[in-house]
């Protein structure tokens, strides 16, 4: 199973490092990278992530039998759209969305039958961004959740794992619904409480300057996913918005649960509410 | 400046790290360890936090020259009780409560005017808990903060920031009522809601045993403090309720106004929102 010619849409942190790790594995022989900004293709060459590059998505794909989609979910319809009349049969599409709903729906609206596009979201990422920061390693032990269309047989997913399984990452099949519905809850709306908690704390603060030296690791991990990209996690929580309502509405109701355990000086409701937290966060993480 | 005489009541990772950081600057002579359990007291001496230790606040302070506190905020209260009658006349009380407000309240009720309390609040911490995890270095550069009650003169501040300078730490005083304040932003917000957040997920993953492969760093982070000490965070949190009421009503405002502009699939005010945050942390970073 190698891919003779696989062109790389949105060769950045997660496009880079596919690139390399697919190379690594000898899965792939000729990468094609596509990038808005010719920095980043120069980048791209340079640390071998690429051997060719093109700012044309649609010359990227043509020929190749395996195409690679590593752009933010509200662009990957943009991006279909682009290379639709240039894929060449029997081409394998696959993307790296975060949400996989609005992407399976743009798939199976606008790309041809005759080649196969299986949805995918790996588990991995870096405080890094941009394909500088790519690693042949950075899918090792990650999770990679993969999703079918209608059309997708067994035999081609089959072939799509045997891909995620060679960058050193674990396969799991998941329908679109039921992941975006478990990712709303693990992940978008922890970024959602994130950046919360980071303009609330900023607006109690005000122009006080004693508040920095107050600052700890408290505040810093819990913002951390604070520091993430506007653009990217914008596509991601409004792909993601019918999923992520019902979870902001369960958190809302166990914010009221701790304050009004704290309005009524009601210690033993406070400390099960903590005691239940603690316990709920050791069961999610495996603890 | 050195201390003949020092009783540490609650002699943990805090209380063991002051011994210790203490002891290597040269400011304090014989450390008397008090804790509840045989078994820290027998640490505490195994890692030469403690020179001598006892279960009975009231005998270790008597003739000691400094007294630090470090138990659960909800516990100083008693404690102050339990030493007052045996305490030594010009001995510094101070404690490490992580509120300071219900401290300062308690000093002045219950302590005698012979000698001088100073609150205090070291920003430091660590993942392990107990006096195992003790280490001289735990307070370097660390904030400190540190209470005045009506009594205390500038001398005996000065004389506490020295001791405060000679851990390592960095001492800020500030009144209890700003210190509370701004807490309950930085510190106590982040908390509740770590704890909201992990409530949450586990609620909405029911038992589905698929939720752990969608866990992954964004959720580690954000949690990380609701593994916190259930019974530690209930007196922090309760002794900070009216502050904690106004930061949770503020959060609940960010969360709505993220909430609405997902309902209404509103792309910009979205990307404004995170926008904000992103810049918020920044600001409160200091990066």
């Amino acid at each position: 199973m190698a891919y003779k010619r696989t062109a790389i849409i949105g060769i950045g942190l997660i496009g880079g490092s596919f690139a390399l790790a697919a190379k690594r594995a000898g899965i792939v022989e000729t990468v094609v990278g596509v990038a808005r900004s010719e920095e980043t293709l120069q980048v791209a060459l340079q640390i071998g992530a690429a051997d060719e590059v093109t700012t044309n998505p649609a010359q990227a794909v043509r020929e190749a039998d395996l195409v690679y989609i590593a752009v933010p979910v509200g662009a990957t319809r943009r991006v279909f759209a682009q290379i639709r009349d240039s894929l060449e049969p029997g081409a394998l599409v696959t993307d790296a969305g975060s949400t996989k709903r609005e992407v399976m729906r743009a798939a199976a609206e606008l790309l041809p039958d005759h080649v196969t596009f299986i949805g995918g979201h790996p588990m991995a990422g870096s405080e890094q961004a941009g394909v500088q920061a790519a690693r042949a390693d950075l899918f090792e032990n990650a999770v990679y959740f993969l999703t079918a269309t209608q059309a997708t047989s067994p035999d081609e997913m089959d072939r799509m794992q045997q891909v995620v399984r060679a960058l050193g990452a674990i396969p799991s099949v998941q329908t679109a619904h039921n992941h975006d519905r478990i990712a709303a809850a693990t992940s978008h709306l922890p970024h959602l409480v994130s950046a919360a908690l980071a303009s609330t704390v900023a607006k109690l603060a005000g122009d006080n300057q004693e508040v920095q030296s107050f600052v700890g690791t408290g505040f810093f991990d819990t913002t951390r996913l604070a520091e993430g990209s506007p653009e990217v996690w914008r596509d991601i929580l409004m792909s993601n918005a019918d999923n992520l309502g019902g979870s902001l509405e369960e958190l809302m109701a166990a914010l009221q649960a701790l304050a009004a355990a704290l309005h009524k000086a009601d210690s033993d409701a406070c400390e099960r509410l903590l005691t239940e937290a603690q316990q709920a966060r050791w069961r999610l993480t495996n603890q």
